[in-house]
């Protein structure tokens, strides 16, 4: 069994428990709070975040979650594959999840998990409006550009479901949760993430409440 | 043939470049300055940056430097690994990509980048001390993380050369022609870019010159 070191509102865990559900793995969660820098942590992942991933059959310890992905797809990719049919969509797949992965989290993700995460549960201080008016406007930009894939596409990056869904769900569902997304204003992306979070895999994403912080009331719902 | 649309000081472009050339595969460069948006380069990557290569054979267009990768690496790797021999190496070696790609640029290239090429040829404007005095401080840390690779590997991820040490040396390729990197306090470190600057696919990158900043002296020499 797979044991996922993560934390809940970490969109980089959250992307690798969807990966392993999807590829149907059994593993367990173990929370962490990266900020504690436990020595154990560090040991396993030098970089200090989540996720790491750790087998309770040998030694590994994986970490980075880009290479997890990578690690768990050359080893299961024959049952399910995350990266669709051919080199090139899985470089369209890639692009996209790198776009989520690092574009989204720089222009929202960071910004709105240091105002409404890290304040309230390290720093204790109030969130800094003119940040999250940022992180809320450059939100609109990505909600667009997953309604003008998805209105071409079955899913983001072709017909398949691939990682690029997975990144992009793992990023949304936190902003999500902090309520920071107006969904009658943007009913393409609305169809996309109705769709996903209609997925197995994502259920246990929904259930998932951060002790202290409740997410934003139509969150769990299928219908919102 | 294969045209890499780059831009000289961006670490991304520098990766590929050394990625095609250790597949020995040919290519020529377009140069772009992505702070332009030119229309037809956002058309081939929306995110607006370098690296983008495109193939003069067919309609192929790629972007982002981790989706390049991991499409030629599939395509041309039974020739040449940049990932180890298993998928535990790959996974440490896509590790160590990722610390460079995220961790490294984050705290290190992109201050560099903003005080020292963006203001002199975008904004004008003079560099901040204090910014600049953070990249050399934490600059530190990752010189000695690499000694502690090296101490104990042939090369950063293990036996064999990988992704890992182009990611690093594209990135401190840069820092080092800004001129930032004391190497007398690292020799560790200098003597894994010694290695390095000895190998073929190097040469184009020491041999480039950014028009209206010249490198330091001890730039592309082998011994320095």
């Amino acid at each position: 069994m797979w044991h996922l070191h993560h934390f809940s509102l970490c969109a980089f865990s959250r992307k690798i428990r969807l990966v392993l559900a999807e590829y149907r793995l059994d593993f367990d969660l173990i929370s962490v709070r990266p900020w504690d820098a436990e020595p154990d942590f560090i040991a396993m992942n030098p970089a200090g975040l989540t996720p790491v991933l750790t087998s309770d059959e040998d030694e590994r310890v994986l970490s980075d979650s880009g290479a997890i992905f990578e690690y768990l797809s050359a080893q299961y990719a024959d049952d399910v594959s995350l990266l669709g049919d051919t080199d090139l969509t899985a470089a369209e797949a890639r692009r996209l999840a790198a776009w989520f992965d690092v574009k989204f989290y720089t222009e929202v993700t960071a910004y709105a998990f240091a105002e409404k995460v890290a304040k309230r549960f390290i720093t204790k201080a109030p969130p800094n409006a003119k940040a999250v008016r940022a992180a809320s406007h450059n939100l609109k930009t990505h909600l667009d550009y997953i309604e003008h894939l998805f209105a071409r596409r079955s899913w983001l990056a072709g017909d398949r479901f691939t990682i690029a869904d997975i990144a992009a769900a793992a990023h949304i569902s936190i902003i999500d949760y902090l309520g920071m997304i107006d969904w009658s204003a943007h009913s393409g992306a609305q169809d996309w993430y109705a769709r996903l979070k209609s997925r197995p895999s994502m259920r246990p994403i929904l259930a998932d409440r951060m002790p202290g912080l409740k997410p934003a009331p139509h969150y769990d719902q299928l219908d919102f």
